[in-house]
């Protein structure tokens, strides 16, 4: 069984009051008398006992996390990130994850709250097209900060790459190449990050004199390695003169590529392909891939930065500013598209 | 700011306690009381006041998780069945990461104790050679389950796979089809489960009457995939007439497929390959990868599984009675073996 206070009280014949001073160092205990506590504690394996919410400082030292999809590669390593950094400042991180339902999040921030966490940290759920159950959390004052997918209308701070342009950097290459006739495979309608990814696309298509052909752009629903292996013969048949594609997340490019090569497509000499991500498959398969890189264990880390500076400030009662933290991403030039 | 019952109990101009009352429903409040308080509460948007630890039932309905690493697919896949299981009884999962460092992960337990949750699920480092760390929370009774990488001698449930068994018939599949010349690619010494392995293989050998040869074997640190091409491309430099390979892990085999192609090495033609996990990307790749299916969201499942058991049996003091759960693994056979 734990050993209380009461025990330690007990076996040295001394009040708690005195047991618990001479723990916490208290200067009106003698030196003798603290140095005993101290060796009968560690004697009989005494654990302080840090209720999760400290009734004084009214901390609990513990952030929520709540995140679309726990086994998928970049958010698992933001989750990395998140809690290498926590442990850093003495926090422990309790994850939840939404399945990219709406319904869910919504019942897990109100959980978090009543667990009276320290702060919250959330990507968005796709489902997620209303943002009551976030101004909520602001207008409470619980610290808030969303990462990768977020709602611009919501005030609070954010930590995300800069999609559009990304996207753009990506589209320019192609074209930058010699791709004229460029495919894209989009995310799905609802989340921010793929509007703006296909926003990057089409602005520099615009931008260098490309007509944007809508038939060109297919829309991905659970973007699995088989979703792009089936929108690439999909675009083979709709299409005979594409000559690159940009696709939303590097596992979709994988599936596509696998498919282009068993139907014989030379890759990048007929069709260039670009990602979005930098899966740690991307540099290992061949041809390996061109691909944004999205810099998920430091998003991880920035996100619960930004989370604990703003627990410190309201602890001393600052005003809350919200901060947009937008981390650099590059092009990662590889064999599938041309040198 | 969050809402407090002092506050709904000044708004109503009643008792705090009246108000406390009311809101569980206490049938000694009238119910013209209780509804005026659950409208005041609910216009108020008061949240229950849930500290972390439950002062009366000493509950803290959090529990701890650590694991080696958390960017790895069995892992994640780990994580999502405890978590998934854990919020259907509403527990909450505090997820802790130890890098596969010794130190580290009895650190970590230590902060898990301290902060009182109700039971820990661990997966041992690979560093961990000693188990007193272990053993102090078995003797103070709180409620612990290991799964996946386990150590033998500590006295608690388990979830595991048998992995000899799972190895065994790995290579057996190898000698069935025709190959005598087996090599392994191995896990650390250290963790129980790439020992188990490597005896699973030994004994498939011996009982076929083939000759154990250990310069067959190769130890893996990192477990990479460039580790895989690694050791493909030593492994031919230093045996030409190798047949087979089982290898710890599919990353692993991936790797080593990806190097034996570039070699222009046909599989499964001149060399079989067998890998160990069932990763999703093994169904995908060319050749696609026999190995052995292990079923990462279903440990995680069980594992909280047998923890809650173990943590309602304590409540009522029931002597806790330590459980060894084999999960069932099936040999998946693909392209990368002969039919």
């Amino acid at each position: 069984m734990l050993v209380t206070l009461k025990q330690i009280a007990e076996e040295l014949g001394i009040s708690i009051t005195t047991v618990s001073k001479a723990l916490k160092e208290y200067p009106d205990v003698s030196k003798k008398t603290r140095k005993l506590v101290r060796e009968t504690a560690s004697l009989l394996n005494y654990k302080p006992n840090a209720f999760a919410v400290n009734l004084r400082t009214k901390e609990s030292k513990t952030i929520g996390l709540i995140i679309p999809e726990i086994v998928h590669h970049f958010f698992s390593s933001v989750i990395k990130g998140i809690i290498s950094q926590a442990e850093k400042k003495g926090y422990l991180v309790i994850t939840l994850q939404s399945n990219e339902s709406y319904e869910l999040e919504k019942k897990q921030l109100n959980l978090l709250l009543s667990k009276r966490v320290d702060g919250i940290l959330i990507s968005l759920a796709n489902e997620t097209a209303d943002f009551k159950h976030l101004t909520e959390i602001t207008e409470q004052e619980t610290p808030l900060v969303m990462f990768d997918k977020i709602a611009k209308v919501v005030k609070c701070s954010k930590v995300i790459i800069d999609d559009r342009k990304a996207a753009y950097k990506a589209t320019a290459h192609l074209i930058s190449i010699g791709c004229t006739r460029i495919a894209h495979f989009r995310g799905p309608l609802l989340p921010q990050n793929s509007i703006d990814r296909f926003l990057g696309y089409k602005q520099a298509l615009t931008d260098h004199n490309i007509t944007y052909d809508a038939s060109l752009v297919y829309l991905l629903k659970d973007m699995s390695f088989e979703e792009g292996a089936f929108y690439a013969k999909q675009l083979l048949k709709d299409h005979n003169d594409v000559d690159g594609i940009f696709i939303n997340t590097d596992l979709v490019a994988i599936g596509a590529i696998s498919a282009l090569t068993q139907m014989g497509i030379k890759i990048p000499d007929q069709i260039n392909v670009v990602g979005f991500s930098n899966w740690f498959m991307s540099s290992v398969i061949s041809p390996s891939l061109t691909t944004i890189n999205q810099p998920g264990f430091q998003m991880g880390k920035k996100a619960f930065k930004i989370l604990y500076k703003q627990i410190k400030d309201k602890k001393k009662n600052k005003g809350i500013t919200y901060k947009e933290h937008i981390l650099e991403t590059d092009l990662i030039i590889r064999d599938s598209t041309k040198q």
